[in-house]
């Protein structure tokens, strides 16, 4: 088989990236060891930037999420029982986010895909990657008990965290940044109508929680807790009546409860591996960093990743141009470590943690304070939360 | 004796307390176990809040300071050999610092003492607060070998961290809070033309450094270093290559060198104790709470408290009102840890840690570029440099 663009990964870094090459008329295909089940399942993100709603708008894929999609202007922070609203609309000149599970993103790539006939590869076993450093790059697979060949120009490697393409790169020339966090988050998901139109935010001397959703039927809840949580320890009940006392507040507002329908136990932690590509192979999206929850940046910093890539590619296409792909870790790597100091400093400001002293604790109520008081302050979190512009390079 | 508020200290803090309190017709005695050469000598901070400034102009203590002082609309922030510039005084709406030493506050407040006949003991020896929490305390110390008994309806505790006061109140009763850091600054003073009009601040590998000035011919410059750091190692050859090397930039900017003056290692501690009263007891500036001096805090604060304090007793005086002594720890320990944070986060931002880790350490980097490329990052860093306003109860 033989493609432009060899993409490892069909999480929504490689499938938008396969739409948006083959809306610049660049030739790709897609190989994903998960099944499309699973891919269309995969419970993950909820929170779409300003940008990454422009980008698949713009490219055609925005009609359902437009439909289903939940516009947010604002966010809540609770702390000391009371709720200051985020303004983030009125902060930002007028941008918003949008909540869209990433689900439902992959659901809307794999039609697009489906619909133009653009190949993707479900279920492949034992993927390698060969000659990245050679002009003629190929990928190697299983696939329905057949060993196959993928020659490429360029490999584009989506494939998470745990993916084989970062593996690919020599340890030698990789430099990988890391914290992992002394907290992780216990998540539910409740058929439960989600008692309050924005996102909430609560510092609670007990842990954090998040109060979100998934839809006009669906409430999403989160709650801090060790990383070595025992999920056989939380009762439905017991869940419920924590995340009522971590909400506490003077107004007495607090989540509608409903039948649980999910329970997990996601580690918190940072990543950056530097640099986001070697040879013919370009990382984008997990493969490349990891980041906490608590900033909703994942999939947003995928999709910044994979739009830089695709407009890389094309100068490369269509003119001949190397300088943007030349350039491509750099110009990502901006955006991601901005990205990883916004998770950091939502995270650390909203999880009290065992693992300081309680003089940095203190530190994070002052904070609260001074973002929900200070216009500056809160114009700061405002443009991170919804996503900075993109840098255009070209 | 007998007075009305017995004050402990003659650092900025306590001067000038007895001065507001002259002010409002309210008598004071303050008492210093240092000499008054001591006092008007002691190398401390340099940069005054708009606030403090104002405070000074406006109770009469300001012609000095407003004739010799510099007025400062910015600072620099000097990190991959570019120096970005924070415009303050746009930024905030027109507020401004002051660069005047204060040693030079403590002369002017001196200077005041004497002529208003406000009695001011100094070289007194073994002070002791007594029956702070009945409504007649007094404070018992030695003056000229004679021991002196103060009797008083309140005291004041300006006699910075290591002083009596704060040592007065059981511990039981106190919380404090505490974060020392695993360097230090070396500062040195020299006789040099400033080669800059703004103060300086800058992020190396090697190190932070900070370039500042006391006068038209001083210079005041800083370099990190370790907390044990031994001073003879340090000969001025050594000092001024390692301050070219750290501000090394590419518009060839260097401080001027000249004769140095004075070496001297400062530790790097942040303190907050709470309440910062207890009976007839009111803890004011350092004995209360330290800042790194990163972030231009500690006489600042102490004017600050000292102001909440003026008024507080006035209104006890004046009105018969005892609200705004009893809230005194609450009004100013909502602006202590703001300064604490912003001091914080400033120290944290500037100095590279052997402590942290990489990814930490790629944080602060991301921050400096975000700080001195978003708006409203830069005005949230401003505001609280400038100072933000005093919280006026009442």
């Amino acid at each position: 088989m033989k493609t432009q663009v060899a993409i490892v990964g069909a999480g929504p870094a490689g499938l938008l990236l396969s739409h948006l090459l083959r809306l610049q008329g660049i030739d790709s295909v897609v190989v994903e060891t998960r099944s499309r089940e699973y891919c269309e399942n995969r419970i993950r993100a909820g929170v779409l930037e300003q940008g990454t709603v422009d980008t698949l708008v713009e490219s055609g894929l925005g009609a359902r999420m437009q439909r289903e999609g939940l516009v947010h202007h604002g966010i809540e922070l609770l702390f000391e029982r009371r709720r200051h609203r985020i303004d983030m609309t009125h902060l930002t000149g007028g941008r918003s986010i949008t909540v869209y599970s990433q689900h439902e993103v992959v659901r809307d790539l794999i039609a697009a895909a489906i619909d133009h006939e653009q190949p993707v590869l479900f279920d492949v076993a034992n993927v390698l990657l060969h000659d990245i450093r050679s002009d003629q790059p190929y990928v190697e697979l299983v696939h329905r008990g057949e060993r196959i060949r993928i020659d490429c120009d360029y490999i584009a490697g989506c494939d998470g965290f745990h993916g084989v393409s970062r593996a690919s790169i020599p340890a030698d020339v990789l430099r990988t940044y890391e914290r992992v966090y002394p907290y992780a988050w216990l998540g539910i998901l409740a058929d439960a109508t989600p008692s309050a139109d924005e996102l909430v935010y609560a510092h609670h001397e007990r842990g954090f929680a998040l109060f979100s959703m998934r839809s006009p039927s669906v409430t999403r809840l989160y709650l801090q807790c060790r990383p070595d949580e025992n999920l056989a320890e939380w009762s439905d009940g017991r869940i419920w009546a924590e995340l009522h006392t971590r909400f506490e507040n003077d107004e007495g507002w607090t989540p509608n409860e409903g039948s649980i329908t999910q329970k997990s136990v996601t580690p918190m932690r940072s990543f950056v591996a530097e640099p986001m590509q070697y040879g013919r192979l370009f990382l984008a999206g997990d493969a490349a960093h990891i980041v906490p929850p608590t900033g909703a940046k994942g999939m947003n910093l995928a999709v910044a990743d994979v739009r830089t890539l695709s407009r890389a590619l094309a100068a490369r296409y269509r003119d001949g141009r190397v300088d943007l792909l030349e350039g491509y870790s750099t110009t990502c790597l901006e955006r991601v470590w901005r990205a990883e100091h916004f998770s950091y400093f939502m995270t650390n400001m909203l999880h009290p943690s065992p693992d300081e002293t309680s003089f940095v604790n203190r530190l994070k109520m002052s904070e609260l304070k001074y973002v929900t008081t200070s216009n500056a302050a809160a114009q700061s979190l405002a443009e991170n939360y919804v996503g900075l512009p993109f840098a255009e390079a070209g």
